[in-house]
């Protein structure tokens, strides 16, 4: 089992027999997961702001949602905030969104045997779910704007402890330091969490409630999968 | 302060105004700081083994050291064990050391305001040579093959410990990453690294002695300077 600090470490790797687990905790993987949950029927993420709004002017149905530097852009349905994907505004709806990090994590691993989306909030299910295919696994962080994200890296040390409680896998370097972060940090991720430059972001921005959120572990049982460049729920309901 | 985990992290960084202490920890920073405290008057690291043949064609007092696959290669007066860089086999020497992963770190910020050699060894003294500059400070890791290595981070977690204990600095997610990745391991950092890569490389090669050795805090009482492709001591001892 690996882990990823950063997309680019990917690079050219051969994934044909990995599981690969994208996590983007600030806030884009928290937000898929809780819109996902929320009975929301498909997202694609994509880079640009243009591109979005290109595939949206394919329906009216189509959902936008991006933000940049936090603030939701102009004309968009939508921010990155998980409390804005309510059952309400998502159900049976399709939402392109626009979110540089991670696009750029599940574009990397979309040659991937599967590549599912992770977050602490379905931290369980999605382990469970990347076990069930005794293939390798790589847990890939999107860090912000190419720089390792704390927030991130903790969240893979959790899936990594998770994953390997039967300790069947062999560890890598980086999925055995990714666990000692998390040891020393799991007594309180929130406090770990409060001086990371994205999570000092969001307080300045008001968005406590949105940093409390993302870090709450395992109250989803869903899990989405990314594949041929939309993200859906991966078959039954795993709880 | 910031921590690199890879030297490919570094790239395009404008480094003037910061000092950067990389470690390669099994076992070329290792091996250099040893050299360095033994009276070695000076190491050129360099990348291939021809690159090393060529230097040392230059004069017959230059020693050769270097390895691959943690085995000294044919022809070399030295391998990289930190125990054969003794006072009576390096003093007053000039050692051309072909080392892959040390070699492209030092080289990935060449063009920093200081470039110091680190390793568990002369941690105290090469944060005390650092905070000095009082400067910005970036935390090279080495890696290995373009891999994360789990002895450097927790070497780079030791460095941020140690240099912010007035809680001077603020800190980069990597620089706090590492630092809870070595509040998880340093109870006992031997038994952490006993499964990492590198440390069960050497386990196996029967190299159980420069594991332990490498793994010494604080032992070495002085900074090693890289400088125009050369590594000398720098400044007067500190201790």
């Amino acid at each position: 089992m690996d882990v990823a600090f950063l997309p680019k470490e990917v690079n050219e790797r051969n994934l044909s027999a990995t599981v690969c687990v994208v996590l983007d905790i600030f806030r884009a993987t928290s937000s898929i997961v809780t819109a996902i949950a929320n009975g929301c029927k498909a997202i694609v993420p994509v880079l640009s702001v243009e591109e979005a709004r290109q595939k949206a002017g394919q329906s009216e149905r189509i959902l936008l949602a991006g933000e940049r530097q936090s603030i939701k852009i102009e004309g968009f349905d939508l921010g990155n905030s998980p409390f804005e994907f309510s059952p309400d505004t998502v159900k049976e709806r399709t939402i392109v969104m626009s979110t540089t990090n991670g696009t750029i994590a599940v574009r990397a691993v979309e040659q991937a045997y599967r590549t599912v989306i992770g977050s602490f909030l379905n931290a369980g299910a999605v382990c469970r779910n990347a076990a069930q295919y005794e293939k390798d696994i790589l847990i890939v962080c999107a860090g912000t704007d190419g720089l390792f994200s704390l927030e991130d890296a903790l969240c893979a040390g959790l899936l990594v402890e998770l994953l390997n409680k039967e300790e069947k896998y062999c560890l890598t370097d980086a999925a055995q330091g990714a666990l000692m972060m998390y040891g020393g940090a799991k007594a309180s991720v929130l406090q770990a969490v409060s001086n990371s430059r994205n999570g000092r972001r969001l307080y300045d921005l008001g968005r406590d409630r949105d940093v409390e959120y993302c870090l709450r572990s395992d109250i989803i049982g869903i899990v989405p999968q990314y594949r041929a460049g939309k993200i859906t729920v991966d078959g039954p309901l795993y709880t």
